[in-house]
Formats: structure tokens, sequence, C-alpha cells
């Protein structure tokens, strides 16, 4: 009980029994959202342990001097206080037959139904609906439906914004104007603390009874952070009641607002709510869900067939692919969580470029443009940083937020078991590989998508600003060799190490893309060359190279063909693993042994050189890559979400078939898989990204590897076929893959493109 | 259904049926405290509606620019999330049985027992004991019982510290150190934003399964703002786990750890913890107890018979009038609710010295003095008010926080029914008489203690200082005399009035008095005089006071004996008011009118004038009291706390009796009443002094007039006797008043005390 798959064959995800104890799962999994506002999908009536949530991409605010900037919890414009006789509509309370919430997937469209029986023994009918519309990116639009069963109903409803949300308990708003238009327009005011940003939200109701127009004008009421109206009405059995909400939130940081003050904002919204409410839900759920079947469904369609879960898994992947991209604006970048909830406080993490990125790039180009101008535009803080720490050029945080505000992971996090205080999160100090993933993933954009004019206003300046950071990283030791010590690779259940194959090797990589990068320019655009010489003095930026990459020291396979992962790790100890292997629940191992004694132990909450594996392909021997994926898989717990999909991606290239299977299935079940706690937080962004990879890279076999597109597809035994498209450098192909065949399109046709298939060249 | 009075008699106040729409009712009514800190009665377990709520006075906070300083609501350390074989334990869901909830004003515990079958039939007996110590200002202690009673049940446990805790919205905290001490201490550091005091709270549990003890180290959670242990427990069928669970608040504006820094607070609180430990809830309870009888029963009791119900209710008064006033402390004062809610936002108004000053000059002077004390030491606020207003002297807030705030009141509360708009609340800018009320504060204070070192080190200064304030506030207009302005009387009803009678009278008084001590200090405290004199040119000041008193306009009767109101009062017009007269809730008329109507009405929200003859009761002849009661009285809607116990005692004045009773037992309901919704944001501090000048100055028949003791009791038909304690200068007295006697005897007995009995001058 609980999540229901029965109707995914008509894209929908079906929860069949409400459980107030697991409030979290649904309201993340199916949350709504379109890239500028994400809206978690909480109930219109209250429980204890709800935690609503809306918020708008970008809107970063620091609640006070000791915490890091984060996405703050915007007012909630969806609660709806519902008395049935004066009994509170809870399912908590009462009996409830019939239940059914539905995520509509293709449409975006949040539906729930069920007959309810209060305590006292009113029993009506309810359904509710609602969008977060994707043709217009302010606006929520919600219809409820109450039909008394056997006797007439009093119903009193409560609905207006509330301001009372936090971000668990840290409130980033002041409160702000508030007031009634014409007693039904309910408008409400807030700014943020310390970034300043105006939330304007108005919202308005629209009665109606078996189509019978009542008047929305409300008992009014304004408290501390709080505005709504009250509405008292009687409805016989056998009516519905009908109430539509519409709700739009703009702010001060938008695109498209730019330069307008408060008092326009809060005209611009007014107007905006009238055009709603003349328009009515029908008409804004139908214009939303043409948007989905242009911009998601028409645009990447892909096609698996053997399994109806995995069609569906993949699909679900695209449709939170697309709400959580700020795809409107360049100033921002994907969290961790999406727009789906609190966790990682909307931050963006390596996991845009090395898990998100190929997705967008692969299928919607523009937008992931956007996510990597949005690395361009944060440089300042990559610059502080390097500052701050005594390096040159662009050092990326390992947490970004607002363009300017530099590192922001916070510094602590969870209870050390031993001494009873709180976790030092290392990362945001030395996770320092994300300069690297920064500098891979506009190579990676760069190549695929051919963009030129991208590479030359910001790619070139990215890859080399990164490569001078990476210069001045380095340590020289006894030995003659530069080392890069002290560092956190991909395995964060590994402080403090020295000689990360995957901080080595990605380093040495950006240093010598920038070197091929720096003749590139000087030999054909000698005008560019000038300008970033000015900026970044690459005379002496290229020695320093060039030194760089010679004397690193690249850690080389032992014996047995196994790449250490660090200096240490292999000389730690084993213990049986078996307990955390089987794990329900991830972290396990943190509940018994403390981070300094996990330090100790081959383990690794992901894979640390697999990840290199996967994305520099081609430079390791095959031997090497077997010895290594047999030593550390069995020491990986998949603590981190974003583990199991590059495991599902290398057990293809493996030959490992099953395996790969077992693991896509695994890591498409993390956020859309029975399990009820771990998602409360927020969806995991990365995943879904992942799940795609697991799709197209793993299954369809689709790498660029060195500039080229290769496509060596294995489909998994359950499949049959597997359809997708990509965009090579402005072609788009539609790849085919059966059993035994694999077709390829070129659907644009206004250039051949070459592609390796299955170890043939091919032009298409 | 919800209260039940059927105890009282045992001193116990009980609600014998749980509705979760209404806890704030219990939450307020049965709050605990000790006057440092004031805790809400939720319950362990969490509902939706619940208003959690831990209050430290004088811990003031300013949320952000826009909003004004209030008491934060402070970490939780009650809550305990109990879930019996996986099911959350709530009163909203299975069934529950013989359920009571009983708060004993004698000793100060609140006690809850059920029987309660889950939805899944596990049945279990529980019972909570909870008590605020009143001998340990920091300490809170909990003891719960659970047990199974048809079979065994597995139960698990979460309980910690949260400080996820806001204001409606506002969180006053910064997040703060976090740790576990031998994994069961579990301790918990928050700072406020802009006053920048620390909290420190440690809490630890005790744990026996009947009476074998259980070890106390949990699984350890630290989260955002919270930290917590888990327990789970198996527990057999008639055995009975009982859990302890010993809290403790210091902070660093506390008056007994000055000059300690956050980590000698930390170890403070950590040792407190150890001791209690050791100590037990039993033990902690008792010693408690012992406080209450000791501070309380013993040093003022209060006898009424013949009406079991109202004997309690003046017992209910002593024990939140206890319970709200910070005793230990001059540097605060008491809030409009109490320690028992945001209500007022902890805020001091004239309630103090009009309503509840009296209680305590005459039966805890020592405390009574500090009440005084804040009033001198907030002069900083007073001057600097004056000063930004353009007057001079000590004009004093309207509404009171820290020492140099100044004034607090918030400038919007509530809707305008007609604009939309939040009201503009007008106290703080022109409701002035609260300088007045001070001095007669100070006057009230000191006449009856007798307490002239007080006068000499605070408050001669203070009636001079106010004096000086009411000169330099008088307009002369064009009639030759000196008028006040623009003002808002005690009736919030009326604001931008001229010539409010009270206002006019009491500054008036105010002058006079100040003319009076300078003689004396001239005459008689050479030393003093010239002290004050240069403080405050005393000369300069005198003639403004006498040109100010001889020249300024006090309103006068009409033909018909009634004394104005105002300049406009009279002559508004009539409207029916007797929805409002007989309204359930109060201030129906502003969801009918706007404030700007209902100043065209001849309507009070309490009684203005009234009050004037209650303070100043010499001075005006009795047809015109009895003319003016008659007028007001039909027009006054008390939708103010306070107007109903100033009535009562003034019927008394006029004679009638029954009506004196009703007005008392509906201000005795207030709080103490069945009413379930009027207490949510805290009880009415102010009304629970009214309760008591009804009984002591209103049926008890008390008066200092004039600096001289008055008794004129007259008994309610109801009661066949009431016994008092009164304080008159040091001397306790003894009063008992039957149907047809008054029995006074000296108590103390070290000087003679003259009185004026039923018109008769007599000594005890």
């Amino acid at each position: 009980m609980g999540m229901d798959y029965s109707k995914i064959t008509d894209w929908i995800l079906r929860e069949d029994c409400f459980d107030p104890e697991k409030l979290g799962k649904c309201e993340a999994v199916m949350s709504l959202g379109n890239g500028y506002l994400g809206l978690r999908s909480a109930t219109e009536e209250h429980y204890f342990n709800e935690a609503r949530g809306m918020f708008v991409a970008g809107t970063f605010n620091k609640f006070d001097a000791d915490e890091v900037t984060e996405l703050p919890n915007a007012a909630d414009q969806t609660a709806i206080d519902i008395f049935i006789n004066g009994e509170r509509f809870s399912l908590s309370d009462g009996t409830t037959e019939d239940y059914t919430r539905e995520l509509n997937i293709r449409t975006g469209e949040l539906t729930r139904a069920m007959i309810w029986t209060s305590p006292k023994g009113a029993k009506v009918k309810l359904a509710f609906y609602r969008i977060v519309s994707l043709k217009r990116l302010h606006v929520i639009a919600q219809r409820m439906e109450i039909t008394p069963i056997n006797e007439e109903v009093s119903i009193k409803l409560k609905s207006g914004i509330d301001g009372t949300m936090t971000n668990t308990g840290s409130q980033h708003f002041s409160d702000g104007d508030k007031r009634f238009y014409e007693k039904r327009f309910i408008q409400f005011v807030q700014t943020t603390g310390q970034s300043g940003i105006h939330f304007v939200n108005t919202t308005v109701h629209k009665l109606n009874i078996d189509g019978r127009a009542l008047p929305a004008d409300a008992a009014v009421y304004i408290e501390r952070r709080k505005i709504y109206g009250g509405f008292d009405l009687t409805v016989r059995a056998g009516e519905t009641l009908a109430v539509e909400k519409y709700s739009n939130v703009y702010t001060s940081r938008d695109f498209d607002t730019e330069g307008m003050n408060v008092t326009q904002l809060q005209e611009l919204s007014l107007n905006v709510s009238k055009e709603l409410e003349a328009l009515g839900y029908q008409a804004l759920k139908e214009e939303s869900a043409s948007c989905w079947e242009e911009e998601v469904w028409k645009l990447a369609p892909i096609q698996i067939e053997g399994n109806a879960m995995d069609q569906f898994s993949i699909r679900f992947a695209q449709y939170h692919l697309r709400m959580m991209v700020p795809a409107h604006d360049a100033r921002m970048n994907i969290g961790a969580k999406g727009l789906s909830g609190e966790g990682y406080k909307g931050h963006t993490f390596w996991d845009t470029e090395i898990f998100l990125l190929p997705y967008y790039i692969f299928t919607d180009p523009k937008t992931a443009r956007k996510l990597e101008e949005y690395r361009y535009l944060s440089l300042p803080g990559a610059h502080a940083k390097a500052e701050h720490n005594h390096y040159q050029g662009a050092m990326f945080p390992w947490e970004s937020a607002w363009l300017d505000d530099g590192e922001v992971t916070p510094e602590y996090m969870d209870v050390d078991i031993l001494t009873g205080r709180p976790n030092k999160v290392w990362s945001g100090f030395i996770e320092q590989h994300i300069t690297a993933d920064v500098a891979f993933g506009v190579w990676q954009y760069s190549v695929i998508t051919g963009d030129e004019d991208y590479m030359e206003k910001y790619g070139y300046e990215l890859i080399m600003d990164t490569a001078i950071f990476w210069a001045s990283r380095l340590e020289m030791g006894e030995d003659g060799k530069y080392h890069i010590n002290d560092v956190v690779g991909p395995d964060e259940y590994r402080e403090h190490v020295n000689d990360n194959a995957f901080t080595n090797y990605m380093a040495h990589w950006n240093m010598q893309k920038a070197m091929e990068y720096y003749h590139l320019l000087k030999d054909n655009k000698q005008e560019l060359f000038q300008s970033l010489n000015q900026k970044m003095d690459l005379e002496n930026a290229y020695a320093k190279w060039e030194d760089g990459c010679k004397n690193i020291y690249l850690p080389t396979p032992t014996k047995e063909n196994i790449l250490p992962q660090d200096d240490r790790y292999l000389s730690c100890r084993d213990i049986d693993l078996s307990k955390y292997k089987a794990q329900e629940h991830v972290a396990g191992i943190t509940r018994d042994y403390n981070l300094e004694q996990i330090n100790q132990i081959q383990v690794s909450k992901q894979a640390d050189v697999l990840v290199l594996f996967f994305l520099l392909e081609d430079i390791f021997a095959k031997e090497v890559k077997k010895a290594s994926w047999e030593h550390y898989e069995p020491r990986t717990l998949h603590d981190s979400s974003l583990s199991l999909s590059t495991h599902s991606v290398l057990a293809c290239d493996m030959g490992e078939k099953d395996m790969a299977y077992d693991l896509f299935r695994k890591a498409a079940a993390i956020d859309l898989g029975p399990f009820m706690g771990s998602s409360d937080a927020g969806i995991h962004a990365a995943s879904f990204g992942g799940v795609w990879e697991c799709v197209v890279y793993g299954f369809g076999g689709v790498r660029m590897l060195g500039g080229r597109l290769r496509i060596c597809p294995s489909l998994p035994e359950a499949w049959t076929k597997l359809a997708y498209t990509i965009i090579w450098q402005g072609q788009k192909l539609a790849v085919e893959i059966t059993k035994d065949d694999v077709k390829i399109e070129n659907l644009t046709g206004t250039q051949k493109v070459e592609v390796e298939v299955n170890g043939k060249a091919c032009t298409f």
C-alpha cells in the first residue's frame, strides 16, 4: 500500500492509501513545477507532519551570518481549511473510501479524490485538481469539488496566503503589505531579509454550485504573516460545490520583470489574477498540458518496449528534469533537490555537469547552454574562493547559490556518534574536483553541440581560468612530483586524502585541455586570444600548465591492475560490509562508525575511480577498468544517489548486463520506488539525470569520446526495443534499437553526422 | 463538554474532552510558569493546530527593522513523539476513554490521563505529569507513564529539543551549538538575532519499567534546529514504562548568571541537568508545591464562602498573577498575556499600574516595588519617546518591552473591512494617558506601602519627570485654555479626540502631584531636591506645572450631569447596539463598521470616564457618577478585557449589587469560562488583576483615597463570607466580612493602622 504503479501505462503515478506519517514522499515525487517555481504537493488540508513548500528559482537568501544562502520557502497559497458541518476535513479523522491521488506526468496535473465520512457522519465526495502552469511561469491553479452524498451540509472554507512558512524554522522573509482588493483578490508581499528580494503573491477564488456562480467576496482576515478569506456555504445532497483558486507569484529577481518596483509588481500580480480568473481552471490546465506535449514529450521522446515500468521510469525522469531546470534564466542552475524541497538548500553541485548536463545537451541544447552560462556568470564567486584560499584563477564552490555568493556549503551536518557533536562537512573546503568537473561540462557541451559562440563568449575562458586554478593548486613533493594533497574525492567517505585519482586525473585533463585551446586560439582566433591573454596572462599560465601536466603525479594501477583511489585506500582494513550492502536506508554505516573510523576502512560512499573511467573512458586500459571494478564495486555502498547510475553504465561497459539492469532499476527507484522516506527533503535531481544516462549512455550506448559520437548499444534482456532522439551538433538523430538492429535517422538532415556504431564508422 | 468545573473545590481545573480544534484554551489557561519562564500547556504529542510556546521574561528581540521587539518563542523541550506498535499516539486517531486533563492550581502541577486504543487496536493507559518549578526558576520537569493493557507493545519515543519554534513565522533565533553529553544529556544553544541573548537548553531522560531503571542513552539525532534522542522499548501487558524528562533553560539575560559567557552557561545548564536527574520528578514537584503554598496561598489567602466557583475564580486569578510576574528581576514587567502566549508580544501596558499593581501592592509589596522600579529603569525609553515627539520629560511608551526599546506598539493590526487594508494602530502615537497612569502607580505604591526609600530613589523623580512631559504636551487654545488634542483615551473606539476627560484629568492630577512633592522635597529633603533640581530644572518646571494646572481645560458635566468623554462623543449618533451587547465574541462591531465609522457612533470599547471615577474617586460628585454611569454603561461593549472589572467595582459603588456580581462573574469567565477561543494567544493578565479588584476593591470595599485606607464592603447576595488580607504600610491586616459584620485584625501589629470602615474611623 502506498505507491501504486497500476496506471503507469497511462503516464500516471498513483497513491492508493494516504498515510499522514508518510507525507514527504508524494509531496516531493509528485511535486509540480516549471523551472521557475517548484511546488511540493502538500494537500489542501493541513497535517502535522506536512512539509509544505514553494520555491522560486534563484531567490537565494541568507537567514543570518552563520547560515549559508538557501532557497527560501515562500508563502503558501495552496492550503484550504475545509469544515463540513463544523468538522475539519482531515483524512486522519473519520473514514475515507475510494482514495486516490494521481500525478499525470504527461499533462503535469495532480488530482486527488475520495469519499469522506466525518466522525459525526457527514458524507461527502471530494475531488482536487492542481497544476503549476508550464506556459505561465508564475501561476498555480487549483480546483476543488465537494458533493454531499446523503444530506445537505454546511461548508466553511478558510483560504488565502500563509506567510508563516520557514525553512525548518529559519524565516527568510520580512512580513509585508497585505490587502484585499474588491473583497476577493488577496495580495501579500514579503521581502527576503538579506538579499532584499520582494515576493508578491495574489490569489483569488471562484465558486459555483452545480455551475451557478456564487459571489467570491469573503469575510476578510489579516493576521500576522497571514491573509485569508472565509466562505460559509450550504450545499444540498447531490449538488457539487466547485471552488477554483488561482494564485501567482512575482519576485523582484524575475528575468521578466526587471526594473519594476514593488508597487508595479503588485499591479502586475493583481492584473494577472484578473486574467486567470477570467480563464478558469480548465483552460489553464489545457494550455499547460500543451506545453508539456511540445516542450518535453515531442522534443525528446524515449520509447522502451518490453517493460512498462522502465518506460514510465524514463518519462518520470524527464518530467522531473523539465520541472527542475530554470530554462528561462541563465543566472540560475539546478538544485540538488530541484525545486521540490528544502534539502541541500537549492544549491548546485557537480551533479549538474556530471549527471544532468548530458540530458540537456543531447535533447535541449538551449537549456544546456543556460546551465553552462551560469558557471560563467558565477565566476566572481569562483575567483573569490580562489583568492580566499590563496590560489589563482577560478576555484568553483562545491555548492553554488547566487552568482556572487561563492562557497555556500554548510559547515556542519548530522551528528558524530562518538563525540555527540555535529559532523564537520569538509566538502566546501577540500572537495575540489568540482572545478575540473565544470571545465569538463563546458567541453562536453561545446563538442556535442558545436556551439562555438558559447565557447568564444564563455567557454575558452572558463577552461583556462579553471586550469589556472589547478596549476596554482599543485604541491611539489619530495619526489619531485606535483601532488594534490588533503582533498575529498567524489567518495565522501574518505576525507583528507592525498592524490585522489579522480581529482589528479581531472586536474591533469583540465590543464591539458587549456593548453590545447591555447594553441587553437593563438593559431585561429587571434583577437580572442589577445583579449583572454590580457585578462589571464596566458603566456605565463601556459608555462605553468605545461610544467603541471608534465610533473603531476598520476596514480598508476597496482600490479593487480587496480587503480588506487588515493594514496591510502588500498592499505586500509576490510570489514564485513554485507549488512550495509543489504541496507534499506542509506548511510547505515555512519550509525555504527564515525567518519574518522570510516576513513580507516576500505569502503566507499560512491564509485570514485569508476566515475573517472566513465568520464575519461579512453585513457584507461580495459584490464585496469575490469580489475578496479571488481575491487571497488563490492566496497561501494551507494550511499550517494549518484552512485548507482554510474555503476549501471560501467556495468554495461563491463558486459555485466544483468547487473547493469539491476542497478538501473535501483537508480530509477530512488524516488519513484515504494520506499516512503528518502524523498522527504526533495527528489534526487542527479539521479533522474542518472536514469537517463543509464538508458541512453548505458543501454543506448551513446558516448562522446574525444570529440566523436559513438553508439554501442546493449539492450537489457527485458527490453525488445529502445528508441530515443539525440541532438549532435545541431542534427537531431532518431535512434531505434532492437535486439539485433540499430536504426539511426537524421531528422534534421541539414548536415551529415559521423557516428561510430558498434565499432563501425557510419554517416547519417 | 470541554472545561469541567466539578473539581474546583479541590483547586482543580479540569478538561474532560479533548478537541484538537480547541487547543489554545488549555494551552493558555492551564499554562505553567514562575515569572521567569512561562510554558504553554501544549501536549507531549503534536497536533496541527497546536501553539507550543515557552517564553522567558525580558528576553526581547526584534525580528527585523519593520517589526517591534517581542518575547521570542524559545525552543520546545516538552514534546515527545510516541509510537505504539509503530502507530503515532494522537488523540485525533484511534479511540480515547477516561480522558482527563487537570491543572492543580494549588501545587502548580498539570496532569493528563487516558486510555487510548490505537487505530490498529493496541490498547494502552497513559498518564502525563508536568511542572514548571517555582523553586528553581529555570526548570521544567515531566513524567509520563505508559501501561499496555492487553498485550505487549513496542514503544518508540522521539524526544529532545526543538528549535524550529517561531512567533507566528518570525524566527528570533540563530541556530547554535548542539550536542550530546554521555549520549543522554541533550544540549542546544540558540542566540537571538538582534538582542544577542544566548539561550542554553539542556534536557535529559530517565526511564524505568515497573521501577527497573533502563539505560537512558538513546539513538542520537542532530538536525537543523533540532536535537533529539530515539528510544526503542518493549513493554509487557500490565507493566508500566515511566519516562521522566528534566529540562532547563538559562539565558545570558538572566539576573542570576550575569557575566557568564555562553560556555559557562552551557556548563551550568549541564550540571543542573545532572542535579535534576538525581532528584527525580517527585522531589522536584514537592519542593515546587511547597513554594506555591508559602509564596501564594499562605501569603495572601482569600476565602469566599457561598459560591465555590467564585472561590476558585479568585484563586485561579492568584495562580496566574504569581506565574506572570517576573518577581525576580526589576528589569522586567508583566506582559498583557503574562508569559502564556505570543499575544501582545510580551509587552507591558497601562494594565500593570491600573489593573495589576493593586494586587501586588496589597499582598506582596516587594514584587510591587520591582514593577515600579521597572518604570524607573525604562526612563531612557520614555525620554527618547518624548524627544522624538518634540516634548520634554518622560513620555512613557504605550507598549513597553526592554528598558531602552522605547515605544514598541506595532503600527498595524487586523483589517479595515472597507478598504481591505490593515488598520493603523494609533495607540503608540497618541494613547498618551499611560504617562499619567505610571505616575499614578508610583503614588499608589508609595502611599499604600509607605516605601519612602523607593520614593527617594525613584518615585519623586518619576512623578516630576512625567509632569514635565504633561506641561510640555499642553496646547493653548483660542479660548485661553490648555487642551490636549488628538489623543486616544482608554476607549480605543475613539481615535483622534480632543480633551478626553480621562487624559486631561489625569494630566492635571499628575502635575498637581508633582507640585505637591516639589514643596515636600524643598521643605524636608533639601539634598534630594537639589539633586533632582539639577537633573530636571525644577524651578522652571514648577512654573509650568502651576500654569498648566491653572489653565488646563477640564471637561465639566453637562446639565444632565454627564461628564463628556471627549469634545465630540455626546454629539455622535446613537445606533442600536443590542446585537453587540449580546455578542458571544468581542469586537463584533468591527466586522460591521470600520474604525472611522465607529468614531461617529456613541459606542465605547471600554468604560473610559468610569475608569477615571474609579481612580480619582473623590473629586466627582455622586450625581455626576450616577448620570455618567447611566449614560455610558449601555454604550459600552466591553470589547476590552479591562472593562468588565472596572464596571463591576463601579457598580458596587453605585449600589448596583446584582450588576456588580454579574460583571464580576463575566470578568472571571474571560479565561476561566467555557468559551474555547478567546484565550488562544494567551490569558488576559489584567483581567486577573481585575478579578482581584472586583473581590477586594468592589465587594471587599478596600480603597486608598487621598492617602487613607477605606474599607466599605458590600457582599454579593450569593456570598456568606469574604476574608482576605491586605498589607497597609507594612502592617498585614486580616479582613473578614460577613453579611452584617466586618472584622479586621492587624496580623503584624508593630504599628497601628487607621482605617475608615463603613464611614467610621477605626484603628487596628
